[in-house]
C-alpha cells in the first residue's frame, strides 16, 4: 500500500492516542438539560432503528476490512482496488450473516464509501423494475440480483445534464434485422459521469433518442451490454473509460464515473425498456396507458431520501465542530487559569448553533417527507393526481434547500475548527468533498428552485379562483392578510412564540411571490419575464422552502 | 508512477483534445468593448510585468518537468517525491538561466505547488534577517542562501495558533553551560503545522517561552538544528514527523507540514535571535531600543501580498467559470436551433458577475496596499508611528475580507460549472483546496475582524476629541451627517453615480460602528460587552472593510 512513510506517521498516531486518553467532553456531557438516551431514539426514528444502527455501526467499526483511516492518502489505483475489496466484503457479510434488507442498507451506510454497487442497486435495477415489461424483468432481474451482470445508469452526456430532453445519443430502429442501432453522433453526445461505468459495469440502461421510420420519439431507455462476460473487455463499437479525478481525498474517487461512446452498436429490439412505450416488429411506435405521472412518484421518493441524507451529513459535521469547540481553548486566560473554550465565544456560537438547529430541522422535515411520499403513493394508486404538483414542487424545493445548506454548512464547520479542520484527520474535508455532488445530481439546485418558482407563480395566478391552494401552499389562501399584516414584536422574547415566527416566514414568502407575479405581468411574454426575473424568482422559491422547513 | 490505468484514460484525453480543436470562445472574444491588450497591461501592473509574466509562464508550460496534469491522482508519497523533483528543477533553472529575483519569483508562482522552499525563503530567512543580530545573520544567512541548510518556521503548536502569547514550548537558560534547554512540557505544546518541518528541514526558527533565573519573559525565537547534515536523521531529543493528509487532491499535500517535540534539547546561547532582546552570559534579560513597532511593518507587508494573491486566485476561478458559462449551453433551443449559453441566464449572471467585479476590485486594492506599505515604511524609518494603527487595522481587515470572499468565490465558481466543476480537470477543486488555508494563516479571519472592530470602537470613542480620524477612517469625521443622511436614489440609474454608492457604504459602516459603541457602553465592563456583542462587532468590521474596497 502506497502509504507516506509509515514510520514517520507513528508520532501522529501517538499524539492522537494521547489525546484520546482523557474524555475532554465529560464535563460538557454532564450539563445536558434533556434526556440524551431519549433523544437518541427520537433522532433514529424509533428504538428499533436506533438499536439496529448501533449494532451495525459497531460491526463496521470493529472489522479491519472496513478501515477508513488510510483512504485519503492512497493514489487513485490503490484507492479503487481498496473499494473493490470492501464492496466484495460487504456482499460476503450480507450473505454470511444473513442480513435483512434493512440491515444491509445500514451496513452500506456505515461502510460509507461510494461504489459501483450504489448505481447497480440504486439505479440500474430500479430502472428495469420501473420501466421494464414483466418479461424484461423476468429475464434481467435475476441476473442483476445475483450480480452475474453489473449495471449502471447512462443518462447524462458531456453536453447535457439538466436538459434530459436534449440528449443526443440515438437509438435507430432497423426493421431489416429487428434491432436498434445505438450511436453517439457528436462529441457532446458522449455519456459522461455515470457511476460504475468507467471500470466495472457489464451492462447499462442507456438513454437515447428513439428513431423509427425517420421520426424522433424523444428519449427512451435501452439495456445495452458494454463488456464481455468472459474477459471484461469492451464489446465492438464501444469505447469506455474512467473520467478521472474528482474533488477531494478519497471521497468520490472510489467511484469509477465513466465516459462511453457508441459506434453503431446493435442490440435486439427487446432490449428497449417497453413498459410505457413500445416499438413493434414493424417499427411502429406505441404508448401504453400506464400513467406518466408515476415517474414523479419515484422522484418524490428519491428526493425524500436526499433530504434525510442531508440531515445525516450535516449532523456529522456539526458534531465534529461542536466537540472541537468544546475542547479547543484559546485566549482569555485569567490569573494563569485555563483559556476560554471557543464554544463560549459568541462569534463561534452565531455560526455553529444555527447549523446545529438546521441538522435537527432537516431530520424532522425528512421524516415528514416520508409521510408525504406514502400519501402521494396511495393517491396515485387511486388515480388521484391532484396533490402531485404540490408534492413535486415541495420535494424539489426541499432537496435544493437542504443540500445547499448542508454543503455550505459542512464547509462552515470545517472553518469553525480553525487550522485543524484542514487536516483530513478531522474528517471534514472528505465529508465536504463527498457531499457536494448532492447539489448537482437528481436536479441542479438552481434549476429545481426555478421549477418551484413556476409552481408558485401558477399558485398566485389561481388565487381567488375556485382552485384553493393546498398543502405547503395553503398559507397563500391568506394572502390578503399576509400582504398587509405587521409584525407586533415588542421585545426579544416575543420571537420565542412559534406563531410570530411562522407568520413572519409566511408574510415574507407570500410578499416575495406576489411581487414576482406582479413584475412578471409587466412583460409582453411570460417566458421573457421569467428569464429576466429569474434571480428574484429563485429568492422567492427559497423563502417558500424555508417556510416549509420552519413549519414542519 | 501510480497512475490509474493509463490506457483507459486515453479516451478522456482524446475527448479533451477534440474539444480544444475549436475555439468555442471566438465569437465571445470579438464582442469585447474595451482594448484587451491594454487591459492585460493594467492587470499586470506594467508592460514590463506583463511581458515578464508572459515569458515565464510559457517557460513553465513548455517544460515537461513542471507538468501538473497528473498531480491530483498521485498517492501521497509519489506526490511528495514529485514536488521534490520540481523544487530541485526550479533551483537548477534559476541558476542555469541566471534568473533575476523577480523572474525567479514568477517562476515559483507559475510552478504553482506549495513546497518546503516557500517557508525556507519566505519565513526562515526573513526571520533571521528581521530578528537576528548582524553576527547571527553573517553566520546563518550564507548557509541558507546556498541551501546548505534548509529551515522552517516553528511557531504554531497543537494547542495554540491565534494566541501566540499562549505558546507552551520552553527555552530555559542554563548558566552552567551557557545553553538554552528547549523542551515540550505538554502534549499541546507539540509544534504542529509548520511547512517544511515534516520531512525536509534541517533547522527551524522555534518560538518558545524564554525562561531565565526562574522568570518567564514571554515568547522569543531560537535557531534549532533538527536533523543531521550527514544522514538527515533527527537529532537526539527531537521527535519529528509529517502530520498527514490535508484537504484536497494535490493542493497542500505537496507540503510536509510537520509535528515536532523536544525532550530537553540543548542549543548554544547565541542561537537565540537577539536583535530585539538579549540574554547575557550571566543569564540577564535585556531589551534593545529597536522599536517593537517594526514587527507591524512586516505584518503590513505580508498581508499586502496575501491580498494580491487573493485577486490572482479569484481571477483564475472566475476565468474558468466565465469561459465555461460561455461554452456551455442548456435548454432554450427554439426550432431546433442551438440552446442558450448559460452565461445568458440571469441566475448565472447574478452569481458570476459580482465575483468577476471582486477579482478586479481586489487587484486594485492590492496595488493601493503596496503604496500603503511604502508609506508606512517611510514613516517608520522617520520614527513616525502615527498612521501605524490605522494601516495595521486596514491590512488586517482587507486580508480577512479578501481571503474569505476568494475562498467562497472559488467554490461558487466551481458550482457555476455544474457537474463539470467537480472534476479535477476543471482546475477548480485543487484551486479551492490549496487556497482555503489563507483564511486561517497569518491571522484567523474572524480574529482579525475583531481586531478591526477594536480599532473602530477606539476611533468612535475619540470622535469629537482633538484626534481626527485619518486614512480609511476619515469618513468617521462626517459621522453626524452619515447618521442622519438619507439615500436620495429615485431610479435604478441613480446607483451608477459613484458618490451615491460611496455614501451608502459610508453611512452603513458608520451606523453599524456607532450602534456597537452605544451598545458597548451599556455593559459594566468593556471586555464583557465586547465578548457579548462580538458577532455584531464582526459585522461592523466587515462593513468598514467593504467600504475600503469600494473606495479604492
Amino acid at each position: 500500500m502506497a502509504q507516506f512513510d509509515v514510520d514517520a506517521m507513528e508520532i501522529v498516531w501517538v499524539t492522537y492516542k494521547e489525546m484520546e486518553e482523557v474524555d475532554h467532553l465529560a464535563h460538557e456531557r454532564t450539563k445536558a438539560q434533556f434526556d440524551v438516551d431519549a433523544m437518541k431514539i427520537i433522532w433514529a426514528g424509533s428504538r428499533h432503528a436506533f438499536e439496529l444502527s448501533d449494532r451495525i455501526s459497531r460491526l463496521v467499526a470493529s472489522d479491519p476490512a472496513f478501515r477508513k483511516d488510510n483512504r485519503t492518502m492512497l493514489g487513485r489505483k490503490e484507492l479503487f482496488k481498496n473499494t473493490l475489496r470492501k464492496t466484495a466484503h460487504v456482499w460476503k457479510q450480507i450473505i454470511e450473516l444473513h442480513l435483512s434488507e434493512e440491515e444491509a442498507s445500514r451496513l452500506r451506510f456505515y461502510v460509507d464509501e461510494p461504489a459501483f454497487t450504489d448505481l447497480h442497486w440504486g439505479m440500474f435495477i430500479p430502472a428495469i423494475k420501473g420501466q421494464g415489461t414483466d418479461d424484461q424483468q423476468k429475464k434481467w432481474l435475476p441476473l442483476a440480483y445475483k450480480m452475474q451482470i453489473i449495471g449502471c445508469y447512462a443518462q447524462t452526456e458531456l453536453g447535457h445534464g439538466s436538459n434530459v430532453q436534449g440528449l443526443e445519443t440515438t437509438a435507430t430502429f432497423d426493421p431489416e434485422t429487428d434491432e436498434f442501432i445505438i450511436h453517439s453522433p457528436t462529441l457532446t453526445s458522449s455519456k459522461w459521469w455515470p457511476g460504475g461505468l468507467g471500470k466495472i459495469s457489464t451492462h447499462a440502461v442507456v438513454y437515447a433518442r428513439l428513431i423509427t421510420d425517420g421520426r424522433d420519439h424523444g428519449v427512451h431507455g435501452f439495456i445495452v451490454q458494454l463488456r464481455s462476460l468472459d474477459d471484461h473487455s469492451s464489446l465492438p463499437g464501444i469505447t469506455v473509460g474512467d473520467i478521472g479525478m474528482k474533488f477531494g481525498n478519497g471521497a468520490y474517487n472510489t467511484m469509477d464515473n465513466g465516459v462511453l461512446r457508441f459506434d453503431h452498436v446493435r442490440i435486439p429490439r427487446d432490449q428497449m425498456l417497453m413498459r410505457v412505450s413500445q416499438v413493434t416488429r414493424e417499427g411502429k411506435y406505441r404508448q401504453s396507458d400506464v400513467p406518466r405521472q408515476l415517474v414523479y412518484g419515484t422522484m418524490v421518493y428519491v428526493r425524500q431520501t436526499i433530504v434525510s441524507d442531508a440531515s445525516c451529513a450535516l449532523s456529522r459535521a456539526v458534531c465534529i465542530a461542536t466537540r472541537y469547540s468544546a475542547v479547543r481553548r484559546q485566549f482569555g486566560s485569567q490569573n494563569g487559569g485555563q483559556e476560554t473554550q471557543v464554544i463560549d465565544y459568541k462569534t463561534q456560537q452565531s455560526r455553529l448553533f444555527p447549523l446545529l438547529a438546521s441538522a435537527y430541522a432537516f431530520r424532522f422535515v425528512g421524516e415528514w417527507l416520508k409521510w408525504l411520499y406514502t400519501d402521494v403513493t396511495q393517491r396515485l394508486q387511486a388515480n388521484d393526481f391532484s396533490t402531485l404538483p404540490e408534492a413535486h414542487a415541495c420535494t424539489a424545493g426541499l432537496k435544493s434547500l437542504t443540500t445547499t445548506a448542508t454543503a455550505d454548512g459542512i464547509e462552515e464547520c470545517r472553518k469553525l475548527c480553525g487550522g485543524h479542520g484542514y487536516l483530513c484527520s478531522s474528517g471534514l474535508p472528505e465529508l465536504f468533498a463527498v457531499y457536494v455532488p448532492a447539489c448537482t445530481y437528481e436536479g441542479d439546485n438552481v434549476v429545481l428552485l426555478l421549477q418551484v418558482a413556476r409552481f408558485l407563480m401558477k399558485t398566485v395566478s389561481q388565487l381567488g379562483s375556485a382552485k384553493q391552494p393546498v398543502g405547503t401552499t395553503a398559507y397563500m389562501g391568506r394572502v390578503e392578510h399576509l400582504l398587509k399584516c405587521r409584525c407586533d414584536v415588542q421585545k426579544a422574547e416575543d420571537w420565542l412564540q412559534p406563531s410570530v415566527v411562522m407568520e413572519a416566514f409566511e408574510a415574507r414568502a407570500a410578499r416575495m411571490s406576489v411581487a414576482c407575479a406582479q413584475n412578471l405581468s409587466k412583460f409582453a411574454s411570460p417566458e421573457e419575464g421569467f428569464a429576466e426575473l429569474s434571480a428574484d424568482l429563485v429568492e422567492a422559491a427559497v423563502a417558500h422552502c424555508q417556510l416549509i422547513v420552519v413549519s414542519k
